[in-house]
């Protein structure tokens, strides 16, 4: 297949290029490169020093003799650039990384709150009106987050995107229907995928697109298959307080002494991927597109469910590391309960990677190994989620005042 | 009350404007004029003869003494320019009429839904982003669209903004939960109100904002009691098919002599409301505000419902027009019920207008009065929802080929 993906030099982008590209398949990756222009703004980098797209590109071609070719193209800002890249080259299949995805760096300023908003439902609406005026019968997967859902408080399992209702009628007869399961976002970047899944739904029924929305977990780890073949294909590996995500900045700030930082009660209950699964569900996606005139096709891209304090409990043990119990610069419910059904995927042949493989350990060595690139003022969660939390949350773990960026 | 009225150049908007400045409050109209130059894109104008938005107010104050303040700003573009009128101005209330609000104009070509998307969305989301940042209370009053429900085709009464749905837990119990009602857009302008919505929720959820959401019908008439008061305070009213709506259209059709174009069977059930009731409306939710902190509170504003080949009888019977029977350029189901809740602004003292007052006779009227400044190539909805549909529309009631302008 030939195939586009956008945002392909991200943190989940990257390796399912070299995935993909590995598995025969003509991958282009087109991508504007905005992830290392907020690594310069926030004067962060990630822990792994990571080459430009070019020369990335340049090594995978050196090692395997494959091509994947890189094109600069803003999906939110270049509307005409994407649809003739796409008239010209029609892809089989898109995969739609394309969008601002840290949801603490979507809160810092009314600034990032606009630019997260017009990034990601330009960059989305711009790939459908592009493909619906084209004509185009591309596969959209789109990564899509299992923040939608918001996270249920009812003791109800979440089911993989749609919910049966019943809806009573004037005649006092109940009608069922599914639909799209409510949402209720807790960010501004989580509320711009709900933004998404309504114009996927849009464009899927009056325009016939083919569609898959991946609600996906947090991704952990940093390694693939393909990563690890040269030095320089290595992923990027973010631990700062707006894109490191939970598990993986435990892995780092336990490899660096730095103590884990738990957010008010870590009561709190995510989901959770290897980042090597998601590349493979990202690749089942491909193979099982949705047929013209269905529905968009929803799967829950996760495989296990974790509370934040044992997470960090687990790691301690492991590591000896300590806990900081710290303000939650969050507005959400201290505690909740997580069930999540991810039955397709599993019954397409999925078979996950947990955390309990050994790969935490690979991951803590490769956090040992380039902890020297670590800037610990950068560690702390600073960005708020209203005026009032950040008032609360002053002082690092260390005992440092902090100071916000924006 | 000082008042912002976003979008009170427009059709319901400048009504309103007029309606609150007659009732004693301050008003500040802010519009950045996009209506009047999309007006001049597609080589229409108001069937009514509307003078500068400069000129109006100076003739209301000429007529009253009372001043309505009018400044030039683009909601979805000058965020910071908003922000620093916000900040300077405090208003108690703000009244948001400001988007594109054509679903036909919405359809016309890739550049139109691009365009709609990016105005309504960043008007909107601009909007609640400076009232946080602001930390200001002022109470948000948007007018959104029936359009947001989809038509359902059911046979369950619509209700006002949200459904008690029972969800399964995994013990097996019903937990009931009220839900945003379940959004079926049909068009990529209906969809903006549903993106809309999203945000209101949750501005009003992590924010405290104070929001009203409008659920309106399809608005007809065009004069109010201050509108009728000097012939320069006329109210614009659109004839063409992008902007003109249905019941409006008739009306104007059947006093120029021109066939009432159904579209389709005829059979879509539409809600509706008088320009009067729906200004008499907007001051009776400014009045009655939510709390700080509640949910987002939602009206139907809308008075009755009607079947379109049912009102192109009843206009033809009235005025002895012919019926034009034509392609449906949209893609919606043929034939539709509509049962809709209205009673919180009944119970709140709504009296309503209804088709058989009379008004009918004075809209047509004033359509013969004016009826000189018609184009007829301009009456023909010529934007089809998609591009197969749109070969079937080629030829306009009078049988001339059609061309679209876009
Ligand atoms: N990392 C996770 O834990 C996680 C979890 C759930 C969902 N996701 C989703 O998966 C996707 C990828 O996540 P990631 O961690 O790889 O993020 P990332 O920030 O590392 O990668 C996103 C890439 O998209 C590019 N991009 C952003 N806006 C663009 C635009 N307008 N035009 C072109 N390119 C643009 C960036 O430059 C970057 O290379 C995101 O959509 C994210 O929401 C990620
Ligand atoms: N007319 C109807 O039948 C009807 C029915 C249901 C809902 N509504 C809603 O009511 C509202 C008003 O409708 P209308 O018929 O008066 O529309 P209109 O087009 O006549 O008025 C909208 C006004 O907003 C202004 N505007 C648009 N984008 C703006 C921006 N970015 N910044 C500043 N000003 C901007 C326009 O210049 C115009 O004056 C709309 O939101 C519409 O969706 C109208």
């Amino acid at each position: 297949m030939k195939i586009a993906v956008m945002g392909g030099d991200g943190f989940v982008g990257w390796p399912t290029s070299l995935h993909l590209s590995d598995a025969g398949h003509d991958v282009h990756i087109l991508d504007n490169l905005s992830r290392r222009w907020i690594d310069t703004e926030l004067g962060v980098q990630s822990l792994t020093p990571m080459d430009s797209i070019q020369e990335r590109t340049r090594i995978w071609h050196a090692e395997t003799g494959r091509r994947i070719h890189f094109h600069l193209i803003d999906l939110a800002r270049d509307y005409e650039l994407l649809k003739n890249w796409l008239a010209e080259e029609r892809p089989d299949a898109i995969i739609h990384f394309a969008e601002q995805r840290a949801a603490p760096y979507s809160m810092k300023s009314d600034r990032h709150k606009n630019y997260t908003v017009n990034n990601n439902v330009s960059a989305t609406h711009n790939l459908l009106n592009a493909l619906t005026e084209l004509n185009l019968d591309s596969h959209l997967v789109h990564l899509g987050t299992m923040g939608v859902y918001g996270y249920s408080t009812v003791g109800a399992a979440i089911p993989e995107g749609y919910l049966p209702v019943g809806i009573e009628t004037t005649t006092g007869d109940t009608v069922s229907q599914e639909i799209l399961y409510p949402s209720n976002p807790g960010s501004i970047y989580h509320m711009t995928k709900c933004l998404d899944q309504l114009l996927f739904q849009f464009y899927a029924k009056n325009d016939g697109l083919r569609i898959t929305d991946l609600h996906q977990g947090i991704v952990w780890g940093t390694h693939t298959e393909q990563t690890r073949r040269h030095p320089q294909l290595v992923n990027r590996f973010d631990y700062d307080g707006d894109y490191g995500t939970v598990l993986n900045r435990f892995l780092i700030q336990a490899a660096i002494g730095y103590p884990l930082t738990v957010h008010g009660t870590g009561g709190q209950t995510r989901a959770f991927i290897h980042i090597q699964d998601s590349v493979r569900c990202i690749e089942i996606a491909l193979n099982n597109p949705p047929a013209r005139g269905a529905r968009v096709e929803i799967f829950n891209q996760m495989t296990e469910t974790h509370r934040v304090r044992d997470l960090a409990e687990m790691i301690s043990k492991m590591t000896g590391a300590e806990i900081a119990w710290l303000p939650n610069p969050r507005k959400e419910a201290p505690e909740n309960d997580l069930i999540v059904k991810n039955e397709k995927f599993l019954g397409l042949g999925l078979e996950p990677t947990t955390l309990k493989g050994g790969l935490l350990e690979e991951i803590v060595d490769v956090a040992k190994k380039f902890a020297y690139r670590v800037d610990r003022s950068r560690v702390p969660a600073v960005s708020a989620w209203t005026k009032d939390i950040a008032r609360t949350i002053n002082r690092d773990p260390e005992g440092k005042k902090l100071k916000s960026v924006s």
